[in-house]
């Protein structure tokens, strides 16, 4: 017989997993965004994927994969419970991460996203400001109007996320200001605490969420939050590296995008961490007033990679991601659902936008 | 002996009152604040008034009046309570409203704000959004994590609140895409929708909250809520007859500023529901494809005062202050708190900025 929740014969790949983790969350989702204003409605439609910036329907559009709506479902499965015990906690995962890039892609300047103008470019800084916060504003309306007893609970574990979020972003756009080497400069310890706040604090929220709503015990919990926050850092560390070599045409972003933009990642910052003459070089190019063309960029991707910030990037990735899995093995965990979730870890971090 | 919370020979003028509900809040909501990244709590402090752009102190400087913390602590006392009940109440409207003027001075490209540069002036656009957030997420932690039987209520209500400011905030900006006649002009029915969503709300929550916290009955809540939603209104037609016919050296705004900017504000959209020439002559003004002069403004104002939109304003802030104040006599309040109330109500309708 099949444990809770996990009914015989299911697709276990992972994509079969986030398919039936979004086909579980969507009617939720889909009826808690038709409660906004019609105005920021069709913004979050556009910046959900499900419309284009004219309001119409785009169904096999640009829908994100919804990792985090999954890891929700999944969390409460870990405990034993229906992932349908998860599906409020799936939402406000869903729609904080949406609010997330859509402001940060307002602060950081960034015009596109997932291949299409940024909310920003399409409506305007503006409406892109109160689309955010609507989105904000209803994610946690949303489970904290959930019924059962965990909702307090839960809802204290968002607004913890959301502060973390906002730490986050705030460390990420300081360290503009800091310089690239010398005093002052980002140190690795700085930069974990940023990709903890910015990525580890909502995976690990997601998972936590869902089983906090299947009545999970508080060790459980802990665990499956830890698994979630190591999966996010190890996460942010590949974005990193596909930040540089990525294939733009796959990740739509520009060939060694982030070192024209300047900005300061784990691969550059693990690089001048360094002492050798490519360290040096790529301090020099860095630090050097003019932006950087295309030709220095491609020079300094060659500097970060001679100078070790590639293999530090990966190594960073990989150990979170064992510390993650690791996380997986230690509690009683529902194996079928622990077992997708490892699957589910493994294919994040080996993808290629 | 005094009733409950109400000691003996306390000053019960409407600034005494304001002066001892902010010396109340003031410890909880600097310890609140001091929770952010430095440079968001450097943000935060500059938005409440407490120092200037350089991060220096200003203690005597901009702070507001503190309302709508004040009416927390009033909604606790009413209910028999003591006013301390209601402190994570009113730190949490008081950073709702801090985040909504600044996030809305961004989208209203408003760059003054309390006679200084608002904090996207001041700051950079970016920066301010990042601020809003950190204060929006901050106002619903500080109240999810507050102990007692009445926290799951009190958030529930505040989330339902930030929904109702960004649905106003919303409703406001679609007023500029629509026409000052004809047909889709803004009707007064969906004027009055914006000014309860973008006003009424929170002061309606402000003096909810207190009394949720304080152990209040529903329905001794629910009328206090109404009271605090009409005083809302009511104070919104007042802040629209300040935008026209406010002193500019008293409101820190220039004369006839709303007509300069062409705002659809409810002494215009009243005249203009009017069918006399002033009204005619009014649409016509305001229709034309230049922005309008100083002189056009100020003919403007003589237009919507002779097309009777002044009356019709004040008509309505008295009406919905009579509304206030009834409801402040249906319940078995407290008597102290509920005359304080009473006079705080009538100050916030009595004033020149």
């Amino acid at each position: 017989m099949a444990a809770a929740g996990v009914p015989h014969g299911r697709d276990s790949t992972v994509g079969g997993v986030l398919r039936r983790c979004r086909e579980l969350v969507r009617p939720a989702l889909v009826e808690t965004v038709g409660r906004l204003h019609p105005w920021t409605a069709e913004m979050a439609a556009y910046a959900l994927g499900w419309s284009d910036a004219a309001g119409t329907p785009d169904p096999d559009g640009s829908e994100g994969k919804g990792v985090r709506q999954a890891l929700a479902v999944l969390g409460a499965e870990a405990v034993g419970a229906d992932g349908g015990a998860a599906v409020a906690g799936a939402v406000a995962v869903e729609l904080v991460h949406t609010f997330s890039l859509l402001h940060d892609d307002i602060m950081d300047g960034d015009a596109l996203r997932r291949q299409r103008p940024a909310v920003w470019k399409a409506y305007g800084t503006g409406p892109a400001v109160l689309a955010g916060d609507a989105l904000h504003a209803l994610a946690v309306q949303c489970l904290a109007g959930a019924p059962g007893p965990w909702t307090g609970e839960a809802v204290r574990r968002l607004c913890g996320t959301l502060n973390a979020l906002v730490r986050g972003q705030a460390e990420d756009l300081r360290f503009e200001r800091q310089p690239w080497s010398g005093p002052g400069a980002v140190g690795m310890d700085q930069y974990r605490s940023m990709a903890e706040h910015k990525t580890g604090a909502l995976l690990g929220c997601a998972v936590a969420l869902g089983a906090v709503l299947g009545g999970g015990s508080a060790a459980t919990v802990a665990e499956l939050e830890r698994a979630g926050r190591h999966l996010g850092v190890a996460f942010q560390a590949v974005d990193d590296l596909l930040g540089i070599w990525g294939e733009p045409a796959v990740t739509g972003k520009p060939v060694h995008g982030d070192l024209r933009q300047r900005k300061k990642t784990f691969p550059v910052l693990a690089a001048l961490a360094g002492e050798g003459p490519a360290a040096r070089e790529l301090a020099a190019l860095l630090e050097s007033p003019e932006p950087p063309d295309r030709a220095t960029a491609a020079r300094a991707a060659v500097l970060v990679e001679e100078a070790g910030g590639r293999a530090a990037t990966r190594g960073e990735a990989r150990r979170h991601l064992d510390a993650a899995r690791r996380a997986l093995r230690g509690p009683a965990l529902a194996p079928d659902a622990a077992g997708e979730l490892d699957s589910l870890f493994v294919s994040l971090l080996d993808r290629s936008r």
